[in-house]
Parts: structure tokens; sequence; C-alpha cells
């Protein structure tokens, strides 16, 4: 039995332009993927950029999901900003209900809420500010945090259901947590792909200063997360569509 | 029987601080209203403010409806800004599905919506802008606009349920469209009593250029609007309420 | 001889509203000060108020200052962003220039920075975003600051004048830092007296702990700071232009 | 002797980038140009990426002038906006300022000044917007328009400096206005080359509805404008370099 108990799935962050900047290649990151986390406007995206996103998920059967962030568009949801938990609270709920609106218009449900950036990091170092963050979350809707930080303690106290998430694009600092920069960095194709396989394979990773990590998956269903603003992304994703694919294959063959 | 065919209500636009910035005396106001047009955010109005302002209706029992407005915080939406019909849509929906959001968190449900400042004279001088922004609004939900002009003939074009607005602290043009100002500018008490008291009881009004109108309501349910940001505003409000009271009681004594 | 060595100026921050939305009195409290400090678009202010906030400087012969803070007109500057010292330095020379621009239109001079809110307090705090700041600051223009803090310690460094600042209307923690709130609280005109009285006829000042703190004032120049947006700022300022007026004709009746 | 009178330099647009999003390929750019235009943080652009520009510009001794658009940065300053003249020339006043402060820490001065996007395209409509723009202009300060539009009649009367520009990548409208899109598409190859062509040795150019145009460009300097955020911008301006420097070897040798 492997180290993760379920199907492994791959979502990536989407519709993260803003007017005519474009950020990644959306288009050819649709067809490689199982969930989109669909950016809010408030760190990136606007309302034409993602009513067009939620139109191009649905042609592609994509599950969307809500991917607010912190307030700052020119700092990319990646600068902190200290807010207080009720203004956290209100931003998420706006986030996700401008987001509902467009999976309404076409017949969509939310299928899940994944936070951007920055905010992710300050949510399993600082229990408040999650504890904020997925009191914004509608009831009864997944979020994709870490697995074994506050991510997983929080939800589980709330209960909101929780997938855990593994980082085909990041790397990790040794207390199993994410180095999150400003701009990403290319990687070397061996090493994405060393680093995605032994996260799917043995839900271990190499940390950057070294260590091996065991990631405390456990029983949770499980998506692995590419970035679509990372230099490389189709490349990085389209091995990671093959890595997964064959995880799945060998041992969960009956499943879907 | 009165130019007026049922009881009359009174809508006030509120939520359209933003930040630190107070905009008006939103909580004297609620106490003498029917209707809220809450902001958005894109005009006016901040994701913390929506919150606290949907709560405080919902204390009142107010009837909440979107007050969605063009992207332009500095310019309190009062800038006219040319936008593609598809991303008008779009940030009506952006707009009404944030608001919805603080709704749904309350258990309270999304009674109308009404363009903002700027964007609701654009939909009545042109069809196109006015049948984007409508097709922005969710299905079924009512619109509130200015009988007679584009506004009532594209609600009917969509399907739109419309109730008729007559305007307590905003003049008039003798087309029967508003006279909208970047800033209110202040009312003689005399003066306003009297513009809505015509309005209200003969569904008449004096334009700036000195013509008697004659507003065509005809079979509509009527909502008398005021603002928040007009100098004066809870007197204002408060002579609407009285006159609005005495109509009611007089014409309506039975309906609610 | 004072504790003060000089004769004491009042500085306060205007320009502070935003498009439609007003901040503080600013009309009234011209006439009462000697320094003002006008906010330069990011945390507050547009190009429309500082022009027309300079004009009104002009008319009534006040030295005008930049007031840089944070890009966060929702926080109004007083949320902490985490910003490289690279952006920080951009962000104050592009204020300070913006400002600038409106002066050279007037044919007056840049008399001074002072840094905003919580952009002021990471200074005290922190001595790379100290330095970061003071670097967007023109060669030989004037900083205003808290004396024996990083702010003195930077300025010195890189050969800025530097002149004390005081506070009329914030209060101060026991290390002589100031209590930065998002939204000012209202003071008991005696208590506001007092803290005013103490700091400028003996650089000495309680602290919100109840310790008695002697400023640590020594040779420099003085300005008092009081704020447009604190409630009652107009009788706050008339109070200290009382003060400082008696102070400087007791003890420098010569100077000017 | 040649249509135009004078050796013909080339602008073009450059650090409209925003935060993270990258716009053209500006150091690739740069190497080829005479004039830079940097955008001032209205319609793209914010003040590291003006820092860094302007670095880079002192490197290659490129002459740089400002470039301020209208405040739409989701819009890329390509939506009209309607403004009142005084909002308007405190909006370039603001914009001009601030990119001269950068020019000021490089020791730099300011070229010229070249309205952005749509804004450049109300000015040759409409007088009061063209007069306003201009008055934010600093005295003495040249500024890039069109020839025999109000740009240059504006100029003429306000005592400006006027460089007549041609546009290598733009069509124009058999009033021999400009055909001014949200998005620059792509050109063939070919086209390109004659339209510029045309321009820079017969001061000609045919409209997109056929016509052959002759501009007015009479005795004045040109520069020839291309964008950086057209497809194959590089190409483009590769291009326009040849034929610059063959017009300019034939017809002025000894300037330069």
């Amino acid at each position: 039995m492997p180290a993760i108990k379920h199907r492994v799935k791959i979502n990536v962050d989407l519709g993260e332009g803003y007017g005519n900047f474009k950020c990644g290649p959306d288009d050819e990151l649709i067809p490689l993927i199982d969930h989109a986390n669909i950016a809010c406007g408030f760190h990136a995206g606007d309302p034409l950029i993602m009513q067009q996103t939620v139109r191009t998920c649905k042609q592609h059967n994509i599950a969307v999901g809500a991917h607010p962030g912190l307030p700052d568009i020119q700092g990319f949801g990646r600068r902190e900003i200290k807010m207080t938990p009720e203004e956290l609270t209100a931003c998420i709920r706006y986030q996700v209900g401008a987001l509902k609106a467009f999976l309404d218009a076409e017949g969509m449900v939310l299928h899940h809420v994944k936070p951007h950036g920055i905010l992710y990091g300050m949510m399993y170092r600082d229990k408040e500010t999650c504890r904020a963050v997925y009191e914004g979350v509608p009831k009864g809707i997944t979020v994709f945090g870490l697995a074994g930080t506050l991510h997983e303690e929080v939800a589980k106290e709330l209960g909101l259901p929780f997938v855990a998430e593994i980082y085909g694009d990041v790397k990790y600092n040794n207390d199993k947590t994410l180095v999150i920069d400003r701009r990403k960095k290319p990687w070397h194709p061996d090493e994405a792909k060393r680093h995605i396989q032994t996260q799917v394979e043995n839900a271990s990773v190499t940390a950057i200063t070294g260590e091996e990590l065991q990631l405390p998956i456990r029983d949770y269903h499980v998506s692995l997360c590419c970035h679509s603003d990372s230099p490389g992304a189709v490349d990085i994703v389209t091995v990671a569509r093959q890595i997964v694919d064959e995880f799945n294959a060998k041992h969960f063959p009956q499943d879907t």
C-alpha cells in the first residue's frame, strides 16, 4: 500500500492575469489538470478573466475552486499584510462569493477553496489567521491545505472537509512548510521530476536544507499543486501528469 | 386613485465608505428605510464595510439589494468609463456575487440589484450598456430603475422584475432622466419636501429647466431613492418617510 | 533654559481625503499650523487633492513637506506590509517626486519629508526599513522623526537634517515609541492639553503604562504633530497652538 | 530634400509591466532606440519598475520621457474615462513628477512627455482635454504628438516644444488619427516594414480604409513610435532601426 491512500489529483492556480497582463499558459494547462484554483481579483484576476477562465474550465470539465488572496495585485499576494481577523474573513467571503457568481452563471458548483501565496503561509504559521480565513469559507466546502499544519487542525475544528496538498514546483523548509518566493524560479527538469516523484510515490521530499521529510498525508485525499507562473509550467505539469497517471494506474486502477 | 398604484417604499445607497473613510450616516438612515442598496467594492465599500452593513440591515429587517458600480473608487463611480459589454456583465456578476456571499452568511436573500451613479445613467442612454449590465443580474432578481427609459425596456426583454424609482434628492432633466453630479449638492428643506411630495402624490416633478414632468410610473411598484452622501441626508430621508407614510396610510391602509 | 532649545512648531498631516471622501477639516487647520505633511496618493490623497492642498498651504504661507505612506488606501497606511528595501526606496521617491511637481508648479520648495502611519513605526523598529525609506528622500531635505530612535540614527548616517517630533494626539509606549491605531480615538480635552503641555514645556510625557518619560530631544528643532483625522482635531490643534505660542513667547521672544 | 527634414529618432513605451506582470521585452528594445517613454504608474508601471527602467536607460544613454496615462491599470490606459480638466492636469503633474524623482536620483534630465493610449487619442479629438494635459507638463519640456492635430495646435498655444510622431506599429484612420486597440494585434513583417518605410521616406501612409495619406510633418523633428506590447516588438523595432538608420545616413550624414 503506498503512502498516499487515494488517487492523486493535480491542481493549478489559474486566471492569474490582470487586464492586458497575462500570467501563465492557462489554455495549455487546463487540459492537463483535475482542479483549478481561480484567482478572485485581489492578488490577480479580474471579472473578465474570471468569467473566461470559468468557461474554459467548464469546457474541459475541470472542478473549480476559489483562490482568494491578500488585496495586493502589485505584490501578487506575496507580500505579507497585517489585517484583522474580521477583515480577513470578509475578504475571503467577498472573493469566494465573486467567483461563485461566475460558477452560478455557468451552472457549475464551487468545488473547493484554496488561499493564495503568502496568505497560505501566514495561515500555517498563525492560528488566528487560519481561523479567520476558514471562517470566510462557505459551510461544507472543501479546503486545500498542508497536512500536519494549522491548515488541517483548523479545518477539523471548523468541520471543513480537507484535501492534503503536495507541491510540484515549490520547495520545502525542513519544518515541512513551503518556501514562498515573490517570483517563481526556474527548475531543472530532472530536479522537478524527482521532486514530484518522491512526493507522489512515497509522500516524502527533500528539504532545501537537505533533510528527507516524510509528509504527514495519512488518509487524506491528495492534490498536487503546480503554478501557472512557474517558468516552464507546461513542462512541469506534463511531467506531473505522467507521474500521477502512472501512480494512479498502478495503485488505484479501479477508481476514477 | 393616485398616480402611483402601490405602497411607496424608500431605498438608500449604503455602505459607501471605504476603509477608514466614512460616507454617510448609515446607522441613522437604516431605521428610516425599506430597501438598502449596498455598495459592492467597485465605486465604494470594501469587504469589511459590506459585512457590517449587511448585519446592520439584518437587525433592522431591511431588504438588501446589490449596488454595483464602475470600477473607480477615486471617482466614486461617477466618472464615465468606456467598457466592453462583456466586461460590464462580468463586473456586475462579480459585485453581486460578492454581496450575495455576505447575505448567504447571514441567511438573508438578495432582494434586488440597482446600478450606481453614472453607470445608471449610461444604461438609460445606451441600450447595449443596459443589456450588458442586466445580463450580469441573476435570473429572477428584481432591478430598480427609471420607468419609461431603457431600464424598463431591457428589464422587460430579459424577463427581470422591475421596480420604478423616483428620486428624493436628485433633480431631473426635462427628458425625465437624472442630473448626476460628482458630489451631491445641498437642498433647501422646503424644496426637497416639495420635490418628494409631488413625485409621491402625483408622480410628477419639476425639471431643472422648469417644465412639469409626468413620470411614466404606470402600474409599477415604486421605491423612492435617497443618497447617504447628500448633505442633510437624515433630514431628507426623515421628510421622505413622513410623506411616504402619509401617502401609504391614505391610499393603501390595508397593505403592508 | 527649557528642555526644548528652540521655538516649537506645529505640523499636521493634510490632504488625506480620497476622491469624494473627506478626511479632516483641513481648511480650518491650515491657519493654525507651521508645517503641512501632505499625503501623496499611496495611503490617502489623490492628484487633485494634492494640488488643492498645496495651493491652500501657499495662501497661508505654510511650509509643505511630503507625507509618503505604504501603498494601501483601504488600510490608510496603517496596516503593515512587508516590502523589500528597494521597493520601499522606490515608493518614497515616487511619492515625494509627485508632491514636488505640485510645489514646483506653485513656485514652492519641498520643506521636509515625514513618513506616514505604520511605516513611521516600522522605521523606528527596523533599521533596514528606516534606511530604505530615507534613501528615497532627496539629498539635503529635512526628515521629521522621533529623537532617540532609529529615525535619528539613520538620518545622521545618511546626512539628512533632522527635526524631532512630539505628538499632540498620539499616546506613547513606555519605550518612547508611539501607539499607532487604525482609527484615531477621541481625547478628553483636559487630557489632550496636559499631554501637549508636558511635552512642550518639559519634553516629558506619561506613557500608556503610567511611567513618566523624558523625551531625548537634546538640541533638535521640534515640531509638534497633530492629525487631521483625530476626533476633535480643530480643538486639539487650537489648544496646541496656544501652548506652543506661550512657550515660544516666554522662552524665544526674539526668534521667529 | 525628403519630406522629413531632420534625422528621425525612434521612441518606445517602456516600463509597462506591473508588479510581477511583465509587459514587453524592454531589455532587448532599449539598445535599439533613442527615446524611452516610461510609464508612470497610472496605466502601468510601478515605483520599482520605473526605478529599474530609468537605470537601464541611463546605462544605454537613452533620452527618457514621461509616459503618463489615465488612472486605469486594469484597462491599461486604453479605456476612455471622463475626467475634469483640473483632474487631468493634476494627474499629469503627479505622474511626471514621480518619474522626475527617479531621473533626479540618477542625475538625468526629463527629455519629453508623451501621453499614453486612449488619452493621447482623447487629446487630438478634444481641445479642452489636450490643454488640460499639456498644462500638467512642466514649462519648456518637449511634448511628443501628432502633427496637424490639436496636439500641435495646443502645444504651440502653450509654448511647449513639439516633436512630431509617426507610428511604426499602429494603423491610421483616414483623418490621419490612430486606431487605438485595447490589445495590440500582430503585424505581418512585410506589412510592418512597408508601413514604416513609407512614413520615414515620404511622410506618407496608407489608411485602414485604403487612402494614401500625406502626414503634415512640415519642419518638425520626428520620432517614430513603436510599442513594447506589440506582438513581435523586437522584430518591428529592429526593422524600424534599419530603415531609420539608412534614411538618416542618406539624408543627414553629418548630424548626430
